[in-house]
């Protein structure tokens, strides 16, 4: 593991409040990948918390210093210390830091597709921090703490409204006939890169969902920027029982493959072929 | 300033996640101020989000190293580092930090109240966490920066329903004729320990309110376990414009007097009296 100064102050204002943003990013021989995706993220998010943003140029230097070969770089970015209580500083300070981690992905989950299941947890409804990457994330270790199985590789989302989201750490996707979908995300969820990047690129529909309407698709995916595109075999309910099973087929593979080609990872080959 | 090790390192759960809970202690000559209450909320919190607690005795000994006269103890407990992702580590190690800071309360605001207003943000409904001192405290810092007017101390929150909740850092006490109330916290907010403390001795009732209703009520008060409880003698809507104001009168004395006695401040002279 590379990093930089890897502690932060029992003051700043990340621990005492969450009050900051994080990145994970895949990099390749230092090469980042998705990378205008991950920064315009995070300098969205800190115009929207008003965190004064890095400049570029600090950016771009921390995926040079991963080690060769495939890496994920984790930046957290935090107001820094100061303020009265929950009120910031008026010229905050903020902290940059950040740590590079060998990283290997999972071929059998690409190839053969993930057992995931429907979480118990409500996600809440807040616009003012949906989409974002912010610190705040302790529904989604709750929502992750609901299964100890090992076969279950995910867990699904929805809102305290009962519309499906995410899953707990990727975007979701699913096509109905020749229709692409993914739930918006103006409400609540986290705005993956991959999911954008992926949005820009092919006729994806951002759409409200109730989860049951998942029974029914013709395929469902989960992705982030760093693992890729998993199809789903498997859906189970809150209990872990099966709701829906899919065969993988060459549809599955056709989404797989945009992502694998915008984190530079190998095509894989049809769903019939071992 | 005295504390211990002052410092966490960058994968500590607490900063990645806002995976912890926080407490913030009246301390006077190393004896704590409702000690119980504090201690009852933290371990609450540690079996609501599955983190090993630690022992009293172990809690016991932080606010003795606490300086002479009044200080304020902050303590922060995460689950310290590990585990995959958003997953925790099966058996944690968690990480307990604290620092003690002198502290003097406000005596203008006991004796003059304060302005408050409302602010814009709604807090989103979460009963996973609701009640507890978590440090996903992002909504608080973004409706603590609603205003930069130094005369308006507080400001209100609603949750995403319309229901009135809390402010920003301290709980909501009115008074309907002989009726005294506070909002119910089931949903969303910081469950108070001076709050725990006065409905276990005074005749509060929790309620549904609509945060309309303060524009009737015959007093209105914030209160928290640092601060005491101040009057509000004006309230404002969230633009700053006028909705309510109150003269200060014994009534409002009697609610501030029961936190005065609790935290071992003096106690107020009658309102008509400067």
């Amino acid at each position: 593991m590379v990093s930089d100064d890897a502690t932060l102050p029992l003051d700043d204002r990340g621990l005492a409040y969450g009050d900051g943003l994080f990145e994970t990013v895949l990099v390749y021989d230092g090469r980042p990948r998705l990378w205008d995706y991950h920064v315009a993220r995070l300098l969205d998010g800190c115009q929207r918390l008003g965190i004064p943003a890095p400049s570029r140029a600090t950016l771009d230097r921390l995926p040079r210093q991963a080690g060769p070969g495939l890496q994920v770089l984790k930046l957290v970015l935090t107001r820094g210390s100061g303020g009265r209580g929950y009120l910031p500083p008026q010229t905050a300070e903020p902290r940059l830091r950040w740590q590079c981690t060998p990283f290997a992905a999972n071929e059998r989950h690409w190839r053969d597709g993930i057992r995931v299941r429907h979480c118990a947890l409500r996600l809440a409804i807040q616009p003012a921090l949906a989409g974002l990457k912010h610190l705040n994330r302790l529904e989604n270790v709750l929502a992750r703490r609901e299964w100890s199985d090992p076969e279950t590789i995910e867990g699904l989302l929805s809102d305290h409204e009962g519309r499906l989201v995410e899953a707990t750490c990727m975007n979701v996707f699913w096509c109905r006939g020749e229709r692409l979908e993914t739930p918006r995300l103006e409400r609540c969820g986290v705005a993956g890169t991959l999911r954008q990047a992926l949005l820009e690129r092919l006729p994806i529909s951002e759409v409200d969902a109730d989860p049951r309407i998942l029974n029914e698709v013709d395929a469902l995916w989960l992705g982030n920027s760093v693992q890729g595109i998993w199809p789903v075999i498997r859906l189970d309910d809150t209990e872990g029982c099966c709701l829906a099973e899919w065969k993988l087929t060459d549809r599955h593979r056709e989404l797989q493959n945009s992502a694998q080609q915008l984190l530079g990872y190998p095509v894989l080959p049809p769903a019939g072929v071992s």
